[in-house]
């Protein structure tokens, strides 16, 4: 159950109100707001609020008096431009907030990124009552061997039941040591909230409205939504993806094509890739790269580097 | 004339547009949404978009599922409590759009607040042609006597009148040195723009696209709606206290008297102010406080200072 | 502990090493640079580089092109006056890299202050080695009865002692299921380190490399090291403000007296005070403040509020 | 002439004091501390301070108590790798500060950079003291016929000189103007410096102190090195690229060959390549790229387009 029921009501009462406005709307945007989009299982996504739409990207890179080009399609053209050079600053112009239930221990990889506003709940000032993440089974898997940092193979089904029963009875023994500290139950010592929560382990939930520009969303999803990223945290680039893709589908489509699915080549790289095309048979030895970036290089041609 | 007939149509048919939505609207700010409300003349400020309100604040204050706290009590109490305190985050989730047209040496005060996204126009890629900024002759002052920057006495008529003709004269001539630079006339050499434009005083009006929160926001108008800011820039700072308050009245009416109109006393100071609550007649000598700092609260303090 | 052999080794060699510069230099905090100074126990602050000193912040402020003022007291009273005003951006000029070893909740609240750098050990890429922040018995209290958020009476011993039984206990096994899942010991699984670290409670010592400028830094010392932040915060920013009175000691003294322990009085607040002073007896129904406002001024002036 | 004999002994004096530091220092960036690298004539770049060098990126990266790697071969590696995959943040570590003489113009394109700190001579405190900035003749053009913005064909040379006696008109009667105003010679008003400012050219010569770290300095350098960047902000740039050689070679080349010469290929330019190297004929028609897209990617290859 994500929500509990005074909650839908408030999220109801919330989607049942509507106002007409002068500003930019998007109706496919307006259709979902309010409403918690599930992630990692307990958690979610909610669109509270946003401001802007494809037309106002084009209306401040024109510095104009009424609402983007006269056309879509001269709107279209303008936004993949921007994109495509790297003019960030109009796509500034949009803003988005969410509300988000989310781990700490991917609360602390999201906060990295500093250009928001965050408002999260405080475990000073308030009992933290949400428990703790429970990874599905499926997404535990060993320690990558080729890489420091990432998972591996999947655990086999047996062991993965066994890492999910010591982590739920980990986090079982936390939240009743946190209840005892804070006096509930016979016994219990009232201890300061402030101090009590630090028993708490990191896949404790917790809830924030972030807000941020769509620079820096689309920012946030290309970095976070890569392979290279950890599964839960990517779990929310893509959920936001999805939310950009109705907010704004022109710039959206202008950054899957030019940021989130681009290859940047090195100068060295790139000069390789000149030498192929003029016919010749390049080699890891005479292609002057480092072995790593070669082999990514051979991996992004879809060759076996061989 | 601040629009000319194509740009007035395009506000028009902007302000003609209604949509229906499920985001905080605040009919009172919507009311005057794409209007230029003049500033300094043939300058303005748009309000061209914003998104929350005051009961926005306190939702994301208590990271909740609906909005404000159930009563408008409520959510005063709470919004004076977070600005006498400074809970600043709360603040940041309020945003606005604004369309500027301001001179040149206004903008470049004004660019100084970072935290903000801006779209100007180019004047590598357009020419320039709404001209300079002319000051009202009430408006011109000596240089003032006691402090090194700012004004003091306005101009006699007659002076300030000679003034604006030596000011008309350099704009009008600088305009003309742009024109046959760009090469419009007869001889004129189609200089590229981005050089041309050196020429142009620092009067010129420039315009931006201008993105904010409503804390930075009150933050500029604090720091700029100041008695030791530039007249011209205060002009600005005073049309968007009066948005402000249109648009979230609550936590306005907190901002004016917990930080515009505050006063903020230094340690010794504020000892000063204890012993002479205690009845002791402090004197600069025996105040402890050096010269500049003792006049400082002896002007706060409605006394002469001797 | 707070180093092992290695470290040890490694902060010597750090320190044995002089280089002649000749940049801004401040004998009294490279005497210091790259020591470990203790906070909460086995947690420290190590300064490891800086940039600027006193007369830096003069030389911004007047876009100089030799150092400060020809005079200490030059820069004295400079330094004062734009602190007083708030004028913030020379002291931006200067720039501090810390290396901090702190509690992940701790961690938490930090992060929050943006406009600073940040590089903070990865336990997807690391096995967290440092175990978990123990509280000093005289620490634990009770929760406030007058306040949501904070620390009311102390815990008996007796009570205080169980807590940290308690706590201990819980680190322990937590850490026991950490090293199992990572596959450590008979049986363990060799999960991912990425989500085996979500079973370690906040209290777990974390490490971080964090640059900001002074000014930042003097905004972090007030927030943090005020009353009502959580002592383990006030704790590091009180060990940061020994730092900047060794690095920038004008600006420091200028902080404490016109930041740290200053009084800012809102318009109906001051306005009370002025009404004192003309000899009325204000009264919490005649005075026109809120309650709670009431009480605080009365708090600030020593008074009962009776 | 760049400095007055006043400026030069106040930097000779800066230059002669050296003291000793156990912090990271850069002999070769030390060896041109303090001193003017003229810019565009009369400007110039002086590095006045640094934190920082190469291994201090590697330090924190790997949050170490020592200093680098222990060999420069894995500080490169490392920092290759850090640069190739965008790990951003080891290098805000690294942090400058410099002394700019710079043209307005050149200014309110700079400023738009916004995670710096700045501190600018102010005109409303200060008489303008340094004149304008005069192009070389070589750096006249024409519009460019092809581009919105930029420079195209270099003016003849009659043609060249017959503008600049234009601008050098334009500049000596503002520059008159504003003595007048300001109260100089005969009938001179005594106007406040602040409005008589709004007489001057967009090419009168400015300074500020402008301190940024060493990531954000890169992304200024790669921007405004750009062939598309102004030819006088390009020269700013220039400059700094040479300042960060010497202080960071080993992250001035992984700059330069991944991201200042490094070539992005969007998803759809990228599978034209693909195919290409699998012997494929494409055409514009076959390529599924807009036509503008397809100019640039036959530019970067080195072919015609057709």
């Amino acid at each position: 159950m994500i929500l509990n029921p005074d909650q839908l009501a408030e999220v109801a009462a919330a989607r049942a109100e509507t106002s007409p406005t002068r500003r930019a709307t998007v109706p496919a945007l307006d259709a979902i707001l309010h409403e918690p989009l599930p992630v990692l299982g307990e958690g979610f996504v909610r669109v509270v609020d946003y401001m802007g739409d494809d037309p106002a990207i084009v209306q401040a890179a024109r510095v104009s008096y009424g609402k983007g080009t006269k056309h879509v399609r001269g709107d279209k053209g303008l936004i993949d431009y921007l994109m495509r050079h790297k003019h960030t600053s109009p796509f500034e112009m949009c803003e988005i907030k969410l509300h988000v239930k989310l781990p700490i221990f991917v609360a602390r990889q999201w906060i990295r990124h500093r250009t928001a506003s965050v408002n999260e709940v405080s475990a000073r000032y308030s009992v933290l009552e949400d428990g703790v993440y429970r990874p599905d089974p499926a997404d535990l898997a060993a320690q990558a061997a080729t890489n420091r940092q990432g998972r591996g193979e999947p655990l086999d089904p047996a062991t993965a039941e066994a890492v999910l029963a010591r982590l739920d009875g980990g986090a079982a023994r936390a939240e009743a040591d946190y209840r005892w500290l804070l006096g509930e139950g016979e016994g219990g010592v009232g201890l300061s909230r402030e101090i009590a929560r630090m028993t708490l382990p990191l896949s404790t939930w917790t809830q924030w409205y972030w807000k941020t520009d769509l620079h820096n969303l689309l920012h946030f999803v290309r970095l976070r939504g890569d392979p290279h990223a950890q599964l839960e945290i990517r779990a929310y680039a893509e959920r936001l993806l999805e939310v950009v893709r109705l907010w704004v589908p022109l710039a959206s489509a202008a950054f899957e094509a030019h940021r989130m699915e681009s290859v940047e080549l090195s100068r060295d790289a790139f000069s390789v890739l000149r030498r192929m095309l003029a016919g010749e048979a390049v080699t890891e030895a005479s292609s002057g790269l480092g072995g790593r970036e070669w082999r990514e290089l051979m991996a992004q041609l879809g060759r076996d580097g061989g």
